[in-house]
């Protein structure tokens, strides 16, 4: 078993393709992470590992440890969590046989797999990787406020958990889409098993989350974008020390604004109202222009599920004159409208 | 040994009296944290210990590791750096010799405790603690934003290492004099050691800096204030995620704003300017008003070193005109005058 730790990388690297651990979940739901790596990153995901009483497919080819051995599967990624939080044997038994087959179990869960019986033998033997997403990353630097080349965009939020990282993807998808020299950054678990790397920003020593954050997003090409998935919010009590040294670290050029129009209250802080999307984008350049003064808002992300049919353009089509940005449903629309605003703004240019 | 973790405490809780290891060290600058404690924990320290070519003297008594345990000592206190950044043999023989007479050993300083040769097994003969005042904290609960009984003055800054920890304990000094029911809550591993507990906010994991921001001023009585040792700046690309943790956590009534006017630049970003007094304050109350709506800024305690005599009184006279607010050097003048401003304002009293 060779240790992952930053000290070597200062970033987890994941090897693909992944087969998907699926276990025994009976819900698409539960699958939120196997859905999104068959989404954002088919052409890592080699198959999937299904018990026969599994009633979740993700529609990818169902593969035996053996199988996906032979067929090139580098890493069992899981992403579910077990019933009742406990691994049961069959879990576990399978999860050894990868290791011992020297393919790296990577894991978000918060149980650490060192844990589980046999596993560390296992991986021992063979040289697999035991990475578990959620540990706190060590060796950080100190962040330094340094501008570097290149171009960053950063997703922020009126809250955690209301489309950071959907909207980081898509809006990656569609500067490529038009020849853009874009990378997605990943700092959280899920985003960084879609990436294959990352830094969880969560995870890190609180004196390090502005330096973790310039790791995420290293000096480039003067014309490359990194677009880089923001973690919390200004405005969320419990996070927003993360969503402050990751707005520092990453000192974007353009900010993109997530926002639910139905979410009332903050999610881990129900007493508390959602802000509002101008008092959002106001507070966060305000905060940026410490290590970039010429950040700029260039759209607002907008996730209108909870909106009916009729409601939902003119609600797109009102808060884009009252902002004058573009305001999109990732999901719906994508965020080309988004990438014109930036490659509209010559000041974004320059 | 007794393992010490927040597990059980979610703070560090250290036993005194203490006895400062001061080693062989040349200069009183390196004796920083000794200093401190003697100046505002006198009651706790007992003596110190110094090899015979120390070349400082805290005043105190020097007393051996046998002397230190039969007058009670129950910690050593590690304040000062070795040379060159190693443990010489003759301080492990010396920390050893404490931890087997049943002194806890409390560190500052980067390295743990634990790789010094010899150190656990004594300590766990004699049912010593080794407390590394700067390993992470785990089990610390995330912020939940909801409001605690008690009242709350958070000291912030302009900067990193600015006086926000002076300021803290003058702020507490004065309001015990005049009879207010005050505690000073420790947020930093030189404050954990004048006040014998608290939480490194600087070593904790990142999703957890308000959670443990919370933990270090509990509910309290309607009339009691804590006051709060501040860390970083908002205006720190470093370390301002713990700063925006620590002011959501905190939920003060009252900020105090630290301030060097001889500063030019940020300590740890050479490139970005100091922010104006006015301007911290300003930012300050706009993100503390998450979690407390009635928040004020309530005075401004300045480092005056730097200025001349002349200087000083108008520097100050100025800026208390221009802010409306009580402008003090905490060390020439103490901070009864920011104190004084508190129990006026009745909108802090209700």
């Amino acid at each position: 078993m060779r240790e992952v730790t930053s000290d070597s990388l200062r970033s987890l690297t994941l090897r693909s393709p992944y087969l998907i651990f699926l276990g025994d979940i009976q819900e698409l739901v539960d699958a939120k992470t196997g859905a999104g790596l068959v989404q954002w990153c088919p052409e890592k995901v080699m198959g999937q590992f299904r018990f026969d009483d599994c009633l979740v497919d993700l529609g990818v080819s169902d593969l035996s440890i053996a199988e996906a051995k032979a067929r090139g599967v580098k890493s069992i990624v899981i992403g579910v969590a077990p019933t009742g939080g406990r691994f049961s044997q069959r879990w576990i038994q399978v999860l050894v046989a990868g290791a011992a087959a020297g393919l790296d179990i990577v894991s978000g869960l918060h149980h650490r797999l060192e844990e589980l019986p046999g596993l560390v033998t296992a991986a021992e033997l063979s040289g697999a990787r035991l990475v578990n997403v959620r540990t706190p990353v060590d060796s950080l630097p100190i962040g330094t406020g340094d501008k570097r080349s290149g171009r960053r965009l950063l997703t922020v939020g009126t809250d955690c958990a209301i489309g950071k990282k959907y909207s980081a993807l898509a809006i990656t998808q569609s500067m490529k889409a038009r020849g853009v020299n874009a990378d997605f950054r990943a700092t959280g678990q899920t985003g960084i098993m879609i990436n294959g790397h990352g830094v969880p920003l969560d995870a890190v020593v609180a004196d390090f989350i502005a330096g973790a954050a310039e790791v995420v997003s290293p000096a480039n090409h003067a014309d490359h974008w990194d677009v880089i998935e923001g973690q919390g919010s200004l405005f969320n009590p419990s996070y927003a020390g993360v969503s402050m040294g990751l707005l520092h670290g990453s000192q974007p050029d353009a900010i993109v604004v997530c926002h639910d129009p139905t979410r009332e209250v903050i999610d881990t802080a129900r007493h508390l109202p959602l802000p509002g999307v101008a008092e959002c984008i106001e507070l966060n350049l305000q905060c940026a222009r410490l290590t970039n003064p010429y950040v700029r808002c260039v759209g607002v992300s907008v996730n209108t599920s909870g909106l009916d049919a009729e409601s939902r353009p003119s609600y797109l089509a009102e808060l884009s004159v009252e902002l004058g940005l573009p305001c999109v449903d990732p999901i719906r629309d994508g965020c080309d409208a988004i990438v014109d605003k930036i490659f509209a703004e010559s000041v974004l240019e320059g």
